[in-house]
């Protein structure tokens, strides 16, 4: 490719279009379905039922710790898939891209988005290019959809909670959210604050296969654990009883929260998710999260409860014997961070 | 919903995220499966070999006379997983917009996705927005995934050329990318150009059903007809020649291409496609077309031949009796038609 910058005739649908599709994408996604280059993919998913998820990523540096948008964009997706117990098999991509963005920055992220995929084995069947002019983005947007299936004998999340149900964390949680504030701003924390963003179906399929009958999964990403947890108690109208003191966040994290006056427990997460086990299971899905190298730090944190005098809520039991309510995050944290 | 246009609050993930969600989204795209609020959608499509297909779409203007970016975004996709052969059954759709963007013009939009993904009878069943600050889009960026099933019985696509076959357009060409163009530069043409976008699964069964062996299928959107017809050249080592005489450009839209200086052959469609038939089934296909609404205007253009001397090109047959080379679109023509 001779431009050393994206420009309008990429995203032409002619000449330099055909020539990015090789030159980029091709070139690291490579496989026997997305090189017929035909508008749509066939794909074989060898059953009938599928999940199927979709995430736009704007998120703000490009580049960070521990990821880039591109890294983020597979997570993103194939992590929603994992939370509803189904294996992510295949993915969609669509990119639009400002014009003028340097094509050795695409190059970058499209090896990124190629690394992530292979890392949970997931495929690129399709995709799409739009360029728009220099102003109107802001460097690169990237959508992925992603088609996942569940496994035969897998179990699956029981979609409801009962009191007494166990609130698990999968690991230390605000690192995402705060490595991207961090990068946004530059500010130098030693040691660097590091994005976790990883894919996460083999960690559930290891908490479902040693809790089979979880009753939820989510991954807490924008709006964080609180929110996560208040949408759980609303939709269930139950109560959710936090242990602050067991939440797992690692020092620096803390610390840079509190310098930018965050609450990390509304702080975005890209390769955690919250379970929702019986009390029954509740050790053997610690046990089997603390095995995997993702899971390490997993915590029984909280615990769910009859809603108090009829009200939905979550609440935080504090270090000094207080308790007080964690709200639905109301207007915007932290934007872009996804 | 209390403020009249889009926040970044909206793209919080919080309680802002939840009330767009519902006062928008839900209120126009409600069925079963999106309204279980799961990041990813489970879906049962009766059939273990699916297409999945994805389109961005960045279209200025948002609206122009026969459809706006919404009825773009669902006809889009759809009509790339009909190409395959396949019948459009679920749609994810993924939104960027920025931020101050009218509340009423997003609910026109999702009104119209609502009523597109209706008339061909598939569903939105999982979808993500974002919001940007002002300045960093142009009002609102959609892209849409789709998974689409083959039907038992139901012919597809052969996927090769043969010296002899038929090219057939659907209709007329260049409606869209001219319907756009005088929008976007405010020309009052009477009568008013309107873009043809429709979703194109119930025509090709048709063809497909008269045209069993049909060799390929394939919408021509940006680069228009001849872009589509270079990469069959290309992929298929044949050339095609054409009858311009006979390529279907209704009056106004022809006038209209001659004042921008375009070539209607070049300019994008969203409700045509192009179809490769065996000579023997050219008739049969033609008058199927023909019976249906959307393909009255149906016309054989052309005819597949060996590849001259070893190249593989497009030829026009000129009224003169002469011929020119009809080339890949070489830069942009007509950027953001869709």
């Amino acid at each position: 490719m001779k431009s050393e910058i994206i420009t309008m005739a990429h995203g032409s649908g002619g000449m330099d279009s055909a020539a990015l599709m090789q030159d980029v994408f091709s070139k690291h996604f490579g496989n026997d379905i997305l090189d017929q280059l035909e508008d749509s993919a066939v794909i074989d998913t060898g059953a009938q039922h599928l999940a199927v998820s979709t995430d736009s990523f704007v998120v703000t540096p490009l580049f960070f710790p521990g990821g880039d948008i591109g890294r983020l964009a597979v997570c993103g997706t194939v992590n929603d898939l994992a939370m509803s117990g189904a294996r992510p098999l295949y993915l969609s991509l669509g990119m639009i891209i400002e014009a003028g963005f340097p094509l050795a920055e695409l190059q970058q992220i499209v090896a990124s988005i190629a690394a992530a995929a292979a890392e949970t084995n997931a495929k690129i069947v399709t995709g799409d290019t739009k360029v728009v002019p220099k102003g109107l983005a802001d460097g690169i947007y990237i959508n992925t959809a992603g088609v996942g299936v569940f496994d035969e004998g897998q179990a699956i999340p029981q979609g409801r909670l009962a009191a007494g149900d166990k609130i698990i964390i999968s690991g230390e949680i605000a690192q995402h959210g705060m490595a991207v504030m961090a990068a946004r701003e530059k500010l130098d924390f030693q040691p660097q604050l590091t994005s976790d963003a990883a894919p996460l179906y083999t960690l559930a399929a290891e908490l479902l296969c040693a809790a089979p009958h979880t009753r939820l999964l989510r991954d807490p990403t924008r709006g964080g654990v609180a929110t996560v947890l208040n949408e759980w108690a609303e939709v269930f109208g139950c109560s959710i009883v936090l242990n602050e003191d067991v939440v797992p966040v690692a020092p620096p994290i803390k610390a840079a929260c509190e310098l930018f006056g965050l609450d990390p427990l509304y702080v975005a997460n890209e390769g955690k998710f919250l379970a929702a086990v019986p009390a029954t299971e509740a050790d053997e899905a610690l046990a089997a999260l603390k095995e995997h190298e993702l899971g390490r730090k997993a915590a029984i944190i909280g615990e769910v409860r009859e809603a108090k005098s009829g009200l939905a809520k979550v609440y935080v039991e504090t270090a000094f014997g207080g308790s007080r309510i964690i709200d639905m995050l109301s207007g915007e944290q932290l934007p872009r961070i996804c």
